[in-house]
């Protein structure tokens, strides 16, 4: 691991405290203000903006709205102003999203300077400037220059237009399709001021699950209002596109990529998005996967089918995101090796604006799992990091995982190409793609508090802060966060910065140690299911991952086994062929090895995996106590919700932990390491219980 | 109708402004605080309490909350204490909940003295002075006595256990079972508080259309929190049964209600259940009716399955309200007359602990139905009143319908049994039974507003008034409810009431006027459906009860027909019995009438019906331009959203008549009326229009 960058104004936490936070506690907060929570000002602050677009009168706005009244004058303009320009900043790398926020003589008067080469830039250095203010920073400091190293940085809703969310647990969709676009939620208005806050500029507003429905006029119209909405906040819409939507809402007989009837459907249907919404993104497509349509159904690439859209959608400057994430019904191979088998070969095959969404890993969205292996394969193509906000692996909404050590792990990783991390892939700085761009999937629902919890916020603020700079560190942005969140006593944000960080590796623990993956309970995915072995098709088993028998445990990837490692750039293939050299973290996804096996830790395979269950639990049990002790230092209401989370998973930790010790050992027949608590019950009680009514399900 | 019983401090409003309330254009509202709006004082206010239940420590909470700064000294004390016994005020009548609010001299000491004989009565009292006080009263002017006409004032929930509302608008359930009971949602103590405060004191939490899970173990324990939440308010909890629950979560070969074990399992599942629900109320059920079990899939009677259930929960003085909504899967008979047919017969056969829940109309809460023959038929059964609060059949949430009218009008209808009213039979004024109830289905989601609109709102509060006092005019409550809402100006107030108090005989004009019911779309009912005439059942369909050919409408319960009309008390029927003498609003309900059949307006048959779904699509023009014209009156947030939503009523209002004439006009081949409009697209158009993510629909 690379030293991170810091964040500035986090090194003056140590010292200043500055009044407008300071006394979080007195206040009863909902969660609704998410990490914006500056009171609107007693009296009216000075700004000035030079310029008319919708975009800077949002940016002068949000100054008037949220700088505390003692900040001073600023100024918002643009760098090419005559009397910005006579200050010779270094605006030139900015591009048309950076920001540069100092403080300068303008017409003689002492101002703090908002400034870019374009409006977004000033609404970005707006947000910066109040971010600076409100983790501690002070006007006379202030310093800023940044510049976004992502181009498109979106969120996924996984949203269906009849409200639900999949794979989500902080409630319904924000997305009222009933109402709009005669209704337009203010709501709305709030989810941009948040995204923009932090550099987002893009939504896909409906499921890759995609139905044909979001392209109708109806739809048309609705998705339109939204981005009425969004477009002052410099967010763009995207819409998932069903595949064999020429068919269902187009009365044609085939959705082929090379009928020339089904490009003209989808230049027409680009045509008339375009009428309703002229800045529209374009298409995210889930194809061929998980029983989506695609090209493969017409023997067509993924690159045909993703070229036939991209000319849709080119003549009004549009992009295709099309995902990567497919595996076959009748493939036999390794689930882990499907993606990269189907899309390495079509590298160099996509049109200019297409760019290749990929899951960070190559099964889906583990706790933990090593970074896919088309990262460093696909030079010629623009490659998109797709993350997960929600988690649907790590707790729902209940549990606390701060996914920015997930998150920073995964961008960190090296591909074995050259000195390249797979952040280097995806901002494209070694290839120089046209695109570059980062999807989080949200975890954003109508929750009061938008995400289920106060900490899950934390998730969507690390996406789209590292979507911004992948440089960024995990702990940096966790404190920034915090700060703007909990106020700035800096005690307080040592403790609860500690707490995020230790977190997701809790979650790893008790769910999944060492490398053991999609452990959970089927449909659903709530609680421990290992022993899962009925489902129709074989990749969908636990078994199928863990391989677990009384001689050992693990997913043999080497050349022994499905030979996943050979899928790696030859310098981590190599680590990864061998246990030895194989991080520990990592190990069972790489390799099947007998229970006794010896660790660098010293101990067997089986006490490892014990202690590390154990460690799971014991960590939850001590964030229990810890934010028992901050008591004093937050709001009543947000620290009772995570009060009563953390009682939830610290309960549920310990039924993954149990659920698991029970089947392992009812697998390799050993007993449980000397001192080591036996599971609370037989294993035919955890096998037994049963969620019908679990959030989250697919359709 | 018989003059209503107006409102005390109605008298008020129209020379008394006071400004606590003053200004709400200058104030930015979402709806949370639905009509509880107001402020925290900004100084202490001077409340005292005497004695220490839980129910009194929140009267009194809720007067330092809300009581506005210059309220003077406020006491709450129980009659039965010496000091306020001494003054002999008239507290015998009040029952339990009833309360008595007026000036005292208490200790030497002028108060506003709250009492009654218990503490729900007192913290009724606070909140009839809060009201007082919010609808233009003065603490020198307060003299309030009031006490319950209905004992159980109950709200039906129609939420599944997975969040969704069956015909619910406002969003997912309020309660958030998954998280329940760790996480205790502050909006329950929100939604006690608003229940509270109209008098509502029970709550069943489940769908009528239970699932047998709500009765385990883990379900209890989520119902229990939310008892506890809601105890402090006086409210009980409830819970809807699945009778069929023995079989599916008792591991029982049957749900027999003759079957000993059956008794037993429901018995041992009470006590559990009162175990961690000390004051559980009983348990809701809806049976044989749209595919639910029941004790006539055993051959036993609806008495047998209520008196046994009833049995199961009355050592713990609980009670089983039973729905009299069937209608037979077999029955070939109208089906208006199925419930009388089938329950008429048991009057007098149910335990004493049982109440028998009957809709307000023998079909299913359209916009207008004559009431429930069963009313006045049962003299020796306790009946209570079934109303919809969620607007299924009246433009879903999105159509301004204020019900006080139609829950005015099936109240105050004389039953023909001497000169007693439909609000007789529910207050037991006549029949002296041990039970009283009023139930409501809710229109509660967790949107923000939580009613989906402002004025969905209303519709709630009316909804615990009338139940509180039926005798209330829907009118009088209409504006005590604007002016806790908006402000009490009064050129406002004379407004909006008179918006209100026009709305729903608009719904009934553009959905189905003179008496056509059931005419919507299928599934989701969402829209006009009155040519739908392919669903399996007979009585599922909408040309089963318009019954329109080349000559005539309308269906015939005379004894030519169906003879409905002889379910009803003679001095009823006769009048029911010929077309002459029928309420031309009611007109073919009853009969079936030729299209040049002369009304008494002077019009033909469809002319009138033309006429009448002009006047409603007319006056919800007018309901726009008036709410236009308030805009400088009322907060930005909350007129917007009204305003838009006025928007979307215009337009359905116009569909609603232009698909119904276009329909009629295919049925009758006449032309429309010389000046009429014709529909704006042919009847292809309309019959092809498909809503297939409409809310609401069931499971």
């Amino acid at each position: 691991m690379k030293a991170r960058v810091a964040i500035r104004a986090m090194a003056l936490l140590a010292s200043v405290s500055i009044g407008v936070l300071a006394t979080p506690a007195a206040l009863a907060e909902d969660g609704y203000a998410l990490w914006m929570r500056q009171a609107a000002p007693a009296s009216s602050v000075d700004v000035t903006v030079r310029g008319e677009t919708p975009v800077l009168a949002t940016a002068a706005a949000e100054l008037r709205r949220a700088l505390p009244a003692d900040a001073g004058p600023v100024l918002l303009a643009a760098a090419a102003d005559p009397e910005v320009a006579r200050l010779r900043l270094p605006t030139a790398t900015l591009g048309d999203e950076g920001y540069l926020v100092r403080r300068a003589t303008i017409g003689g008067r002492s101002v703090t300077l908002v400034t870019g080469n374009g409006d977004r830039g000033l609404l970005y250095g707006a947000f910066a400037l109040l971010r600076h203010l409100a983790t501690g920073g002070t006007a006379a400091s202030v310093d800023l220059t940044s510049a976004p190293a992502v181009q498109l940085r979106v969120l996924n809703h996984w949203d269906n237009l009849d409200g639900r969310v999949e794979r989500g647990y902080a409630g319904h969709s924000i997305w009222d399709w009933w109402n709009l676009p005669d209704v337009r939620d203010p709501r709305y208005t709030d989810y941009a001021r948040a995204n923009a806050s932090i550099g987002i500029n893009g939504t896909v507003l409906n499921n890759v699950n995609a139905k044909a429905d979001s392209l109708t006029a109806p739809y048309i119209a609705k998705a339109a209002a939204v981005a009425d909405v969004l477009r002052p906040y410099g967010i763009k819409v995207y819409l998932s596109a069903r595949f064999s939507a020429p068919i269902e809402i187009g009365g044609l007989k085939t959705a082929d990529p090379r009928d020339p009837q089904v490009a003209a459907w989808w230049k027409a249907k680009a045509d008339e998005i375009y009428r309703a919404i002229p800045d529209f993104g374009g298409f995210l497509v889930k194809a061929n996967s998980e029983g989506q349509p695609g090209p493969r159904d017409y023997n067509a690439s993924h690159a045909d089918g993703a070229n036939m859209l991209a000319a849709a959608v080119k003549p009004h400057g549009g992009i295709v995101m099309w995902r990567a994430f497919v595996y076959a019904d009748t493939d036999p191979d390794d689930r882990a090796k499907q993606a990269y088998t189907e899309f390495k070969p079509l590298d160099g095959s996509f049109a200019d604006n297409v760019i290749v969404q990929v899951k960070n890993g190559a099964i889906d969205f583990q706790p933990r799992e090593p970074f896919h292996p088309l990262f460093g394969a696909m030079p010629k193509t623009p490659l998109m990091m797709e993350f997960q906000i929600t988690k649907e692996y790590l707790g729902f909404a209940s549990h606390l995982a701060y996914l920015g050590p997930l998150f920073e792990e995964v961008l960190d990783a090296k591909t074995g190409v050259g000195r390249e991390t797979v952040a280097g892939v995806v901002t494209g700085a070694a290839e120089r793609h046209k695109l570059s761009g980062m999807a989080g999937v949200a975890n954003i629902g109508d929750d009061r508090d938008w995400s289920g919890s106060t900490f899950n916020q934390a998730n969507w603020y690390v996406f789209g802060r590292m979507a911004w700079d992948p440089a960024l560190s995990a702990e940096a942005v966790a404190r920034e966060w915090a700060a703007q969140t909990f106020g700035t006593d800096p005690a307080l944000l040592d403790q609860i910065t500690a707490m995020m960080m230790e977190s997701r590796e809790a979650v790893v623990d008790y769910t999944g140690p060492l490398g053991l993956a999609h452990l959970m309970a089927t449909g659903h995915h709530y609680g421990p299911g290992p022993w899962v072995a009925d489902l129709q098709r074989p990749e969908w088993n636990p078994v199928y991952y863990h391989r677990a028998d009384r001689n050992g445990i693990g997913f043999d990837r080497t050349k022994t086994g499905s030979n996943a490692v050979a899928q790696y750039a030859p310098a981590v293939a190599r680590l990864y062929a061998r246990p030895e050299t194989t991080p520990v973290a990592e190990l069972l996804w790489f390799h099947h090895l007998p229970w006794d096996y010896r660790l660098k830790t010293g101990r067997t395979l089986w006490a490892e995996l014990v202690a590390r269950y154990d460690r799971g639990v014991a960590t939850v049990s001590d964030l229990r106590r810890r934010w028992d002790a901050l008591k004093p230092k937050v709001d009543a209401e947000r620290w009772q919700k995570t009060a009563s989370l953390l009682a939830v998973q610290e309960r549920e930790a310990r039924w993954w932990r149990d659920a698991s010790l029970a089947y392992w050992m009812s697998v390799n027949g050993l007993p449980l390491p000397a001192g080591v608590a036996p599971p609370g019950h037989d294993l035919a009680w955890y096998k037994a219980q049963s969620f019908p009514f679990a959030p989250g399900n697919p359709h």
